[in-house]
């Protein structure tokens, strides 16, 4: 039987700010990436977070982003690959700390935003990234985007990775996403973003703008969890890999 | 043989912002108290600082604060035991990726500034700590001042605590320290410190500033690492001690 | 025909966190108090919030608080007068630079959260916060808990004060404000709100819990802009206003 | 008779850490670029620091930097051009409110760090920088790199501008600095440093690293204020201008 983990963005509320419906999309999911107080989050979103996934058993991953609470994260900022490896390492051992005071474990590290993106396209910056899983804990799995410096640098670093694909973003011809600035870079539509998520399940393959089928590696599936239609979006998802005989679960 | 332990606090510099001589100090003490990036230090301050500790076998300690980098940690803010729970929580973890990472353990745990005299002075507070150090590591030990709340809230919580005295502040008749706003709060003289160190040790009492022979529990000894004269006091500290066969060492 | 000013907090979304339906409340009230980027607020933000409210001539005030984004400046921090001094007037500058910039001028200033508790009850802050807005211009208004001593230290720097009550809290016998830990600190009823509204404005005095009358000064009503229902119960004021032939003006 | 602006970066402190050594410097220049809480300072240091230089009639300018103060504001950051007006105008109003308090008047702005090295080679950035020094105060000069897009920039949008050489850099042939990461991008005597000041004051030239000499347009030089011999550096600028009877003054 053929199976996918479906993960999410979760813990980003900071303070008074609340953001995402994390319970909710929590019955959706198989794993959650959690915010370290960085990009978002705060000890006590921290702990709270991992006490909702701990109850439910769902994998539960740091989600370590850019210092740039303003910018959630989504500002490139130019950091020496020693900078990364250090606010990667400080932000998985924060999480871990609570964690395993629920009596859970940590499973997986998932870069946020600019991190993510950079680390995707920066072999040193993704060295960087994958050294510090390392250091952290050598049986993490390291997410990142499918085809990326971030999982041949995981790899090479000797760590477990996470191929992740995205159910809500078109793709180009040579499998890369179609940039945010463009129109058509986002499905609206529920239903398109179920098939396309079931489509790269069942045949490791992805339809791009184009209509060409773009070969694609997929692991895991990001879930958007913020934004009006979360979770309509995620129960289709679940729906259509359900009625086709695809269980949603962790590896 | 008399044995105590000289404590320090350690990895407050920030970004391009240096404080103290971490470095020569280390040289005097057996245990380190290391900045979380909260009231000082950030990961670059930390993983630096717990390199230098663990190349020289000294017992590495988290030193968590306020989230109050501009009042470095001295200004009171009033947290629920929550919020301290969940700030000490984190700050434990962040240090831990950085001593497992260089192949040390966590050794102890010294709250900062405002939080350790209101852990000091709080019941609930002390509580909120000695539980958020337990649930990162029943191991750890606890630090707190000497006949204070953080010691009999930690042993209630069943950790092993360290009382703490000051080698360089004075003491009043009910074992309390001057306050700092007393014109004769701090000693300023190497060989007055160091002799009220070495009579703490040895006769497990301080001489209060009326004179008055006060018991005190002396398990470990705070050095100060900034100011002018940190150095030449820590090595008059040390002169005494060996002069009179006490070594200086980590229980 | 009589007259009050309504005003609300506004302007206190982060980056990427949105608070409060600052455009919609706009049409109920006369005068706004902008976050300073210390408890709320980011530099975009304001600048759109003022350029909102500039729009509707709308009286624009400086709402400063401590700098403590995560406990959202409700959190009490113990600074010294020069502190508050400082952070005070450095937000009231960082404000009036957008608002002369919308072609806008500053009207008053209203401090947040704990800041204004605090103020309200030492004397040597409420001096300090006075003495900032007075250095900052002579001609700003300080808006303060009515009957406190922000109004009685603004008075004696010189400054036109705005003595404040508020529509949805209760109030005791001596004219305090019910604390929020009890369960009847705030009324949950629109009619309740507003009778109270229209109360004070024609009478100057409110009806404790007690059903005691107690006597109180009434310059500007705040009006909450976060929750759930802060839209009905800035209508229902309104309308019982307008009714009664108050209306809703700045001084 | 020929004269010369002298401009130092100061109050770059930030609460209990110490920056430079601003009071002493004070002495050899005639206008002072003053950090406003982004990249270092506090609301606490820049009170002091303005009181300082407004005692002594130097100019005072705004130095605002990227929100980043464990990176000082040297790590490039991407921002947008609205987030760039917001962040500098929201700099220059703080930073006016002390110089307002001081009795004393705001005469110019430099951005600080990787804003100012972004700004000199990006014209839209540089072009929000100056709409932002503009919208602040039409009266104000603009600071920048020679032959940057700030100056241009900064002329289109109808301000005044100053254009910045630097004492201690070296120059490559094209009139750029040479990169801090080459090992001869800094002058280590301050003969060479104070000489090359004293050229390019006199033949508005540079003589480069090849021996070429290249023109620049000098309106203020740049002192550094950090490091061991800034002291030593900026009293002989001062005593070979003086020799050569070209004053220090703002222009």
């Amino acid at each position: 039987m053929l199976s996918i983990d479906l993960n999410c963005d979760m813990g980003e509320s900071f303070g008074n700010y609340i953001l995402g419906q994390d319970e909710a999309l929590m019955e959706y999911v198989s794993s959650v990436n959690i915010a370290c107080g960085f990009h978002g989050g705060d000890p006590s979103v921290m702990r709270k977070t991992v006490a909702q996934a701990a109850k439910r058993n769902i994998a539960i991953g740091a989600h370590p982003g850019y210092p740039d609470l303003q910018g959630f994260g989504r500002r490139e900022m130019k950091l020496s690959p020693d900078e990364v490896y250090d606010l990667i390492l400080y932000q998985i051992g924060s999480l871990t700390a609570f964690v395993k005071a629920a009596g859970a474990m940590l499973f997986h590290v998932k870069p946020h935003g600019a991190l993510y993106n950079t680390a995707a396209k920066d072999k040193t910056i993704a060295a960087a990234v994958a050294s510090a899983v390392l250091d952290a804990d050598p049986n993490l799995i390291l997410v990142g985007l499918s085809g990326s410096y971030l999982i041949s640098e995981g790899k090479a670093a000797g760590l477990k990775t996470a191929s992740e694909v995205f159910s809500d973003r078109t793709y180009q011809d040579d499998g890369s996403l179609t940039p945010r600035s463009d129109p058509n870079a986002l499905h609206e539509s529920a239903e398109v973003t179920a098939n396309q998520v079931l489509h790269m399940v069942k045949h490791q393959e992805v339809i791009a703008v184009s209509g060409k089928q773009v070969p694609v590696k997929a692991d895991t599936v990001c879930i958007h969890g913020d934004g009006a239609h979360a979770l309509s979006f995620a129960k289709a998802i679940v729906t259509i890999l359900t009625q086709n005989n695809v269980s949603v679960k962790n590896p």
